[in-house]
């Protein structure tokens, strides 16, 4: 175990700022490198980790030996555990990042104005980006990947859960990027576990240009009150399928089972049903039918309820949750408008589904509903950025500001404007 | 004076996060509100300012004589000045925005998936965006017109010195908009002026979309470290002027000089001269006259010095500085790389120039410096939504993430991505 514990040594020696300063520095590198040598190193850290996997499974044991010691949950310690299968995806995903398109560098506009400057609109990257995770350990691996892809420096700051394991990543990530030619520090992982290492990567204003949370709602919502630095808000998925009126209800069915029950633990799983007033006779008796009987606990206000003896009451903070678990709300409503009013008072504007064969009923719900994605006559599960054909995803952001729904490399990026004179001044 | 102190009434009946909320409603309408509604408001607005000119007028006297009274510096009570022609200027404003293209709405990509999914991504307002702002009264009408035309509902909190003046523009807006069409709350002002309320629509997360203090330097980084709303940095300028070894020197001398002098309270004025030191011997003394002979004081490296005994020694402080005034810091470099490293180092990501005739040192320039604008001969004043052909400004972002430089209608927007199926699930 040649390195495994180097962050033992290294920890308390630098610290997070000095660490931002020097992503700073390898960011204004990464700007200007080409392409091919951003792709011969992300081919060069695959090969790294694929070589180097039992040390990795090495560091990771040391994680799990460590989560079984303090008595982690079997579900918690299944997304902490690396096997070769599951390294082996890592490396390929890097593999994948190298195919897809360099955003750095494209002209997104260009004119001239009247005075005879030449404004050129290019893409650059972001310059900094912080990434705050928790325990799953491909995200030091995938993240990297899309950030240097990118042009982009970043700086990772995992859980103490994951550390041995995302230690030995990082390090192969960074002898491999760095050997193959990407300037020094390109990846770096902060080594500090405690609360204040966090603290600072929030506060390092001016050095990290943008923070990406990956994680639950309490993650998320300490990056957002405590963050100095501009943040993306991510994953948080209080998703809707609503019924319209005018549904088939085939697909309404297919679509309700398959946003709840296909994936329930990930953000764009639906977790509430609204169902219209008209409809709900025809369609909730049989769709409550297929949800219990995969498992699902209901929840829901008076009108469902009267379609089914075993249905818990609702409570106002059912409207607002995030099971990611097999719960869901169900409430019946009286209109389009109705539906929508709901989604933008209890929803997380992460994805909503409406089923209708009514065009009308569509485009309101569609331009009604504040969230990032609305899919028509579809299941929630595709709000993915592999399902939109990105390629990639380093997440789905609820904001409005930057980016909104899944985030790929373009989401990664910045512009700035370029313009060419010939001596002009202003009068 | 029919209405000027109703705010007295109103204040502290109504807390921030009341209006918040009801600007969230209004926001919720404004995004579906059809282009010819929302120009007819801004047109009845412009009529209603014209029409109510002595109300401003009355309004903005009781400002005056507090300021006045309490020694309020001339500049600033020129700032907080309103006049019959200012008045016009701000209605002319309103019907400037009536001629600009509506930017919601707008198509930004369409495709389809291998699933059969019909994606398309679809510009919409960013939904309530927050305002703080400083003395001038004229930035409530620009800045809710710009709001407005982009489907958006503004929260607006001026300061203490312009509260009447501010009162009085913005019952009249709300009056004019509300009775042409638009939502009842669209545009409305925080009338408290404690530091409480600032504070709790910084605080105002999930209500307001994104908040953009205009303002000093201060202002911005009170607000930068307190808000959890995501903020929109701007106006801070500490724009480089660097003058390289293959400058054509009549072109260097009118940049610098124009850069400098034509408008020093801006933030696209230039603070810093940087020269190559091949060039210091032919190009320093002329320009240092220059400057000079116009009231400019000079503060320099020892190299800088040599050219001029009068020339005082720039500190650290002096690089960082934005004097927004006939103040200038002049250091002589050794390369390109040398400026780019001194911007990225001193800079505030504004707007530098670089005067060349030499394209491979624009281009490292261009590259390098991590700035909204870089102009390649021409002065750094020309960083501007005006001169852009933006036809309207909100402000110059400072900030990488989701807009940098002038911003103008389009960055006032977020997209959607709405997606159309036929029953699809995931397998």
């Amino acid at each position: 175990m040649r390195d495994t514990r180097r962050w033992h040594r290294e920890a308390g020696i630098s610290g997070v700022l000095e660490i931002a300063g020097r992503a700073r520095r390898a960011a204004f590198a990464l700007a200007t490198t080409a392409t091919a040598v951003k792709d011969a190193a992300l081919a060069a850290m695959a090969a790294a980790l694929d070589a180097r996997a039992d040390e990795i499974l090495e560091g990771n044991g040391v994680d799990l030996e460590r989560a079984r010691a303090e008595g982690t949950p079997a579900a918690l310690i299944d997304r902490l555990t690396l096997t070769p299968a599951r390294i082996a995806e890592m490396a390929n995903g890097l593999r994948h990042v190298v195919t897809l398109p360099d955003p750095v560098g494209e002209t997104l506009a260009s004119w001239t104005v009247p005075s005879g400057l030449a404004i050129e609109k290019v893409r650059v990257p972001l310059g900094v980006v912080g990434i705050i995770y928790e325990a799953r350990p491909n995200v030091t691996v995938d993240a990297a990947g899309l950030c240097l892809k990118s042009g982009n420096a970043c700086v990772l700051r995992g859980s103490r859960s994951a550390i041995s394991s995302n230690a030995v990543l990082a390090d192969i990530l960074d002898e491999a990027g760095t050997l193959a030619g990407l300037p020094p520090d390109s990846v770096q992982l902060i080594r500090s576990t405690d609360r204040e290492s966090v603290k600072e990567l929030m506060r390092a204003h001016g050095l990290v240009d943008v923070l990406i949370p990956r994680g639950g709602a309490d993650l998320i919502r300490t990056v957002v009150e405590e963050s100095t630095v501009p943040v993306i808000e991510t994953g948080v998925g209080n998703c809707h399928v609503y019924v319209d009126s005018a549904a088939d209800l085939g697909k309404a069915t297919a679509i309700l089972v398959n946003s709840k029950t296909q994936r329930p633990s990930v953000c764009n799983a639906a977790e509430t049903l609204l169902v219209h007033r008209a409809l709900a006779d025809r369609f909730l008796p049989g769709a409550i039918e297929e949800l219990t009987r995969r498992g699902v606990e209901l929840r829901g206000d008076e009108a469902a309820r009267s379609y089914s003896a075993a249905m818990k009451p609702a409570t106002e903070d059912d409207w607002y949750a995030e099971y990611l678990d097999l719960i869901m709300a169900v409430k019946v409503v009286g209109s389009v408008e109705e539906a929508v009013e709901h989604v933008n008072r209890y929803g997380s504007r992460h994805t909503e589904a409406i089923v209708t064969e009514d065009e009308a009923a569509a485009r309101l719900f569609a331009a009604g509903v504040d969230s990032a994605c609305v899919m028509v006559n579809a299941s929630t599960r595709f709000a993915d950025g592999g399902e939109f054909g990105f390629g990639a995803e380093i997440g789905i952001s609820n904001q409005k500001l930057h980016a909104r729904g899944p985030m790929a490399l373009p989401e990664l990026t910045s512009y700035k404007y370029i313009v060419h004179g010939t001596g002009q001044v202003r009068g």
